[in-house]
C-alpha cells in the first residue's frame, strides 16, 4: 500500500503537542580545522547533547541517497509529502518566497532580466542577468512594467520583483497549463529559446508568454541593461491534500523567510506573524501560541546561509545560539519534539548536498543509547534509528505523539 | 518517481575521474580461528585502512535482505540497474562466460551433457552430468555437433563448450523467443522434460530445440556417457539502457575473467584487454588507459574464488595483495574510488551468501568517521552510509563527483 495513504488511515487525534524544528541545510562535513569533526559535532551545545542522550537519533535522506535536494524537496519529505511525487516549480517557490498569494490555477514564472540585442532577425541575448542590476532597480522596472501590462488577452498578469534580476511574473485566468518550455538559452550570442508549449492544452499559456515579451521589450526599449527578459519554470501550485486534514493537526508555521512560510502556507498551515528577525521572537510567538495549535513547524534559516557562505565558524555560531535557546522551547513540555535540517549545506561544500541529515527525536517513548557522545553526525548514523527516508519524519512524531492507531489486526 | 529514470534526469557531465573497483565476494563472516574477524577484518592491509579512516563506509544489499545474489545481479546493482528488473538469464551468462558475441535477439541455452537410456519410449535420464567428462572431451564433442549441425530449419546454431559437462547453444534467427520451460527433470529413472513453450511466440524456438535434442542424440549416439543433454535458461540479453548514455560516461573495464568482461560489454562499457592474469597487469591497464575515461570498473576474480573454496587464509592473502597494490591505485587521484564486492562469500560457507557487502567510497567529500578501526564489516556496520541499496552505488558515485544537479527547487 502507499505510504502516504497508509499513514492517513492509521491516524486518530490524541491531546499531544509536537514541535519540528528545521535547522535549515543542517548536516556538514568532517571539518580539518575542527579535528575533523563537523560544524555540528564541533559546536558547544550542552543542551543538544545532553537531550540527544535522551532521545532517538538517526540520519534521514529527503529524497534518496546521493540526491542533493532544493528547499521545497527537502520541506515535502519533513512534512511527509513525497518529495519525488510532488514537484513545486521554481516559478511557484519564487512567488512563495515573495509572500505572493498565489491561487489555484495560476501560472507562476521565475524572469530574470536580460540584455539583448535586437537585430532584424529578433533578439540576440547579451547578458543573461543584465549585468546583475541592483534590486532597487529591478524593483523600479517591475513597477513600470505593471502598469503597463495588467492584462493579455483575459488573462490577469502579475509582475513582481524578486531580488536583482530576478522577478516573478503571474498569469491569473482560464485555459492555462503551465507545460511550457523555459526561454533561456543558456548561453549569450545566441536568440532566447521560443516559450514552446509542450502540450496542446499549453498553448495559449505559450501564446501569452510571447506576447508579454513582446510588449516586456517595447516598454523596456530605452533601458540599456535592462531591456530583455527569460522565462523560467512555468508552474503552478501542486494538488496537495492538506496537512491538518491528513493528520487531524491544528498546524502552525513560525518561520522567518517567506519561501518556508510560503510552502508551510501551500499545505495548509497557519503562518504566524513573527516581530523581528530573531530567534527570541520566533520563541516568543511559540510561546504565546502554544495552547492553539498542537503541531509547530520552526524554522531556522542560518545555518543554511552560513554553510552557502562556507562560513562554519559562523554556522557553528548559529548552533550554539539556537542550543542557547533550546531551553525555552523545553519548558513547553512537547510531547514529541524533532530537531533536524531540510537537507545538509556542508561549510565545506558551501551548497546543499545530499548527504543525510542529522535527526534528533525527543519524546517520553524514545529508544534512547545511554553512551551517546551528543547530537552530531557519528551519533546519529550509529543512533536507535539507523539511515531512513525523511518522508518518515510524520510516522515517527505521529507514533510518538499517540497519534496512530495499530496497523492490521 | 522510478529511481533509475530520477538519477537519469539528474545527470550531468563534470571534468571528474571515478574507479569502481569489486574485489567479487569481498564479504565476510567472523572465523573462529581469527578470534571473530571477517577475512577483511582479520587481513593486514595498512592501506585500506588508512584509506577507510579517510572514507565513507556502509554495507550495501546487492538485492534486498537475506537475497544470496548471482554474479549478474551483484553487477546489474554496482552499475546502476535494478536487478528485480533486469534479469539476466542462465543462457547469456554462460554465453558472455565464454566471450561468445551474443547477438541481440540470440536465444542463448545452457547445456549439460547427460547419460540417457533409450527406450522405445524415449530417452530414460541415466546421470545428468553425463559422468562429469573431462573439458577436452566436452571440447571435442561440441566440435562433432557443430560440425553436424550448423542449422535447423531457417535458425543458425552455434555450440560451444563451456567446462566438464556444461555447453551453451546459441539460435540465431527470426521468430525466435526464450519463453521455453528447462528439460532438466532434477532426478534421474524419468525421462526428460520437453522443451514447453511456455507462450505462443516460443513455439518455433520449443521446436527448434526439440529437433536438436534428436539430432544431437543421432551424432552422439555411439557415444558410452555423453549421449545426451539437457537445457536450461533459454534466454535473450535484456534491454538495457548503455550505461554511458544513462550516466554521460566514458567507462571501460578492467576485468580478467569473461563472464565480468561480458557483464561490463552488456552495459555498454569497453572493455579493455589485460596481457597477464595478475593485479599488475590488470594496474598497468589502468595507468595507460587513465587519460581516456572517466569510469573504471576494475574486477578482482580471487577473493570469491577464495570464498568458495572455504579457504580463509587464502581470501585474507588476495586481500592483502590488493592492499599492497592500492597506493598505484591512489597515485591516480580519484576523484571518486569505491572498493566493495559484488556480494558476500564468506569462506566458512563456501559459496555465495545474503550478507550485505561492506562498501567503501573516498572522495573529497566523504562524512569519514575519525574513530574508524579500519576497512571491515564491523565498522561499515557503523558507517556514515549505513546499510543501504547497492542499486544506489551510482548515485554516490555520480554525487561526490559532481555529477548530478539538485532535485526540484
Amino acid at each position: 500500500m502507499d505510504q502516504e495513504k497508509l499513514l492517513e488511515e492509521l491516524v486518530h487525534p490524541a491531546d499531544t503537542k509536537m514541535i519540528l524544528v528545521v535547522l535549515d541545510g543542517l548536516g556538514g562535513l568532517p571539518l580539518p580545522e575542527r579535528e575533523g569533526k563537523t560544524e555540528l559535532e564541533a559546536a558547544n551545545k550542552p543542551n543538544l547533547d545532553a537531550l540527544a542522550r535522551a532521545s532517538e537519533l538517526g540520519l534521514a535522506h529527503p529524497v534518496l541517497p546521493g540526491i542533493t535536494p532544493g528547499s521545497s524537496a527537502g520541506h515535502l519529505a519533513l512534512f511527509g509529502y513525497d518529495p519525488t511525487k510532488y514537484v513545486i516549480g521554481r516559478g511557484v517557490l519564487e512567488a512563495l518566497g515573495i509572500d505572493f498569494p498565489l491561487e489555484p490555477g495560476d501560472i507562476a514564472i521565475r524572469g530574470n532580466f536580460a540584455t539583448a540585442r535586437f537585430t532584424p532577425q529578433g533578439p540576440i541575448i547579451v547578458d543573461r542577468r543584465a549585468g546583475r542590476p541592483s534590486t532597487e532597480h529591478t524593483v523600479a522596472v517591475c513597477r513600470r512594467l505593471q502598469e503597463e501590462i495588467r492584462r493579455i488577452e483575459d488573462v490577469e498578469v502579475f509582475i513582481r520583483p524578486v531580488k536583482e534580476h530576478r522577478f516573478v511574473v503571474v498569469f491569473r485566468g482560464s485555459g492555462l497549463d503551465p507545460r511550457v518550455a523555459d526561454t533561456d538559452p543558456q548561453e549569450v550570442g545566441v536568440p532566447p529559446l521560443p516559450p514552446q508549449p509542450l502540450a496542446p492544452e499549453a498553448e495559449k499559456t505559450a501564446r501569452l508568454a510571447t506576447i508579454f515579451l513582446t510588449r516586456l521589450a517595447e516598454v523596456l526599449r530605452e533601458e540599456p541593461a535592462t531591456n530583455f527578459a527569460l522565462l523560467r519554470g512555468f508552474s503552478q501550485r501542486p494538488h496537495l491534500k492538506l496537512f491538518g486534514e491528513r493528520f487531524h493537526l491544528k498546524a502552525a508555521a513560525i518561520a522567518l523567510y517567506p519561501m518556508y512560510r510560503g510552502l508551510a502556507a501551500l499545505v495548509g498551515m497557519e503562518v504566524l506573524q513573527v516581530k523581528e528577525e530573531s530567534l527570541a521572537s520566533q520563541l516568543a510567538v511559540l510561546r504565546q501560541s502554544w495552547p492553539d495549535y498542537d503541531f509547530f513547524f520552526f524554522h531556522v534559516k542560518a545555518t543554511d546561509s552560513r554553510g552557502e557562505d562556507g562560513d562554519w565558524e559562523g554556522k557553528i555560531k548559529v548552533i550554539e545560539e539556537f542550543d542557547r535557546h533550546l531551553p525555552q522551547i523545553m519548558e513547553l513540555k512537547p510531547d514529541v519534539l524533532v530537531i533536524t535540517g531540510d537537507h545538509s549545506t556542508p561549510a565545506l561544500y558551501r551548497a546543499h548536498s545530499w548527504h543525510p541529515v542529522p535527526y534528533l527525536l525527543y519524546s517520553r517513548w524514545a529508544r534512547y543509547h545511554r553512551d551517546t557522545a551528543g547530537f552530531g553526525e557519528r551519533d546519529c548514523a550509529r543512533g536507535a534509528l539507523g539511515h531512513f527516508p525523511m518522508l518518515y519524519n510524520m510516522n515517527l512524531m505521529l507514533a510518538h505523539a499517540h497519534r496512530l492507531v495499530k496497523f492490521s489486526a
